[in-house]
């Protein structure tokens, strides 16, 4: 049973494994009155990354939590579009990594506006000096460890819409808060998940949407070599909020944009 | 100025950043009555370490919070010793990792009893399966993303002290709550700051203390072949609150006891 917190009625205890380790994860969901885009991808998502670290969450008592968000927040926002941020922590515990014998999760709700959307003509990004590096066995797991988006999120200068992240070896992995696609010819490209920090949403539904559409896309490690080459590649920064968004310059390197992602997938068609 | 949480009064705030994202550091410290071990290490460590996180912090104001704690709660451990834990967040935040334009620094004060300490005699130690990658930017940091150390601990059977952690390649790193020193001949080794994911303040402590004490101490990598010499080192695991502890066995290889660090350097001697 988990112990939902509304974050703008009720703090939680200091003794929280979600603020001692950062022991637990979270989906940030965009809204549209009632409705959620892409709920059963969040729903998936953090009932099998859960699982992976061992909290128990059940995945009705999430997709109540939403209905229920829905319903309190939805006239805050005048039946428009809003974002609900869920944290699922594993509870309370003592001093030490070890696991408390029973611990209760707790599910902390926050709402907050929709951030401005973007030009569709393409946003200009950077790239962050701040390297990544991925655990496998956490890769792609929203959990609250994010020191490295926050650490790379302090170099943004005020032009830039998104600063991508490179591993140790150069290869672009993926932004401070978005996922990457590429599409040179009629090839789509991402790196792959076991790669990632985050594996977002979005770009589960666009993978999966894609394919059925009779795209080819290829899950592969993205070289730094792909900007200097003579084929540049169309560029989206994909996250389940902000949508898919052209990027017409990378780090100074103007990219060509009308890779057609926004129509080809329409996110908002999952609504529910 | 400090927004100061006694754990067991105060909630915080659900939207701290410290449960967002793991967005602060701690110190675990050991008190003797109203003094605290190390004390001058620690107040190091966290200014230092919040200054590469860009969080802002006093050190006269952690001096006072722990001279305060030591006045509070010295009575409930009758004199004895204890634990106190302290836990610094960049504060509250929005939704998003950017830093918000005017932070107020929280710290979470609490306390608990002294765990059990080993007998002199050496533990039983045995190896994580879960791998250890660190940040070269946030090496060292003992700060909140801590999700690979309570993956670790999953693994204890009950049988072991400590679980020595590797990294990718197979080195050996530090255990979930340690770092470690190894004796061979009349040298010491220990793993670099570099590499770790937490440089402990006893580590720091003893590597000073061995050197003025004209011992020869090497950081280095560690690689597993170490445990496969016929000159098997002698093994210790250090932290700040259980001490130096010898290890008898690791992985079921038999490890010589005998080094001496115990009484060495005794950092007891640093009590103020």
């Amino acid at each position: 049973m988990l112990n939902v917190i509304r974050a703008d009625k009720d703090g939680i205890s200091a003794t929280d494994r979600g603020i001692a380790y950062g022991d637990g994860l979270f989906e940030t969901i965009r809204m549209r009155g009632r409705q959620a885009v892409l709920r059963s991808f969040h729903l998936d998502r953090m009932v099998t990354d859960a699982a992976r670290l061992g909290i128990p969450c059940d995945r009705d008592e999430l997709d109540a939590a939403i209905t229920r968000a829905g319903t309190d927040y939805e006239a805050a926002f005048e039946g428009g579009d809003w974002v609900l941020k869920l944290v699922l922590t594993r509870g309370r515990g003592g001093r030490g990594y070890r696991l408390p014998e029973n611990c209760q999760p707790c599910l902390i709700v926050s709402v907050s506006a929709m951030p401005p959307l973007p030009a569709g003509t393409g946003v200009v990004a950077g790239f962050s000096q701040f390297p990544l590096t991925v655990n496998p066995q956490l890769a792609g797991i929203k959990s609250l460890n994010r020191l490295e988006q926050v650490m790379a999120s302090r170099e943004f200068t005020g032009q830039e819409f998104e600063l991508i992240m490179r591993d140790t070896a150069g290869n672009l992995v993926e932004g401070t808060r978005t996922n990457l696609f590429f599409r040179r010819d009629e090839e789509w490209l991402t790196p792959p998940a076991g790669n990632l920090a985050v594996a977002g949403v979005l770009r589960k539904y666009l993978i999966a949407c894609l394919r059925e559409k009779g795209h080819q896309i290829l899950e592969q490690t993205i070289p730094p070599s792909i900007l200097s080459s003579a084929d540049l590649p169309v560029l989206y920064l994909v996250n389940s909020v902000v949508g898919v968004v052209p990027v017409r310059s990378l780090g100074g390197v103007d990219l060509p944009v009308g890779g057609g992602l926004e129509t080809i997938c329409d996110p908002l068609q999952t609504l529910e």
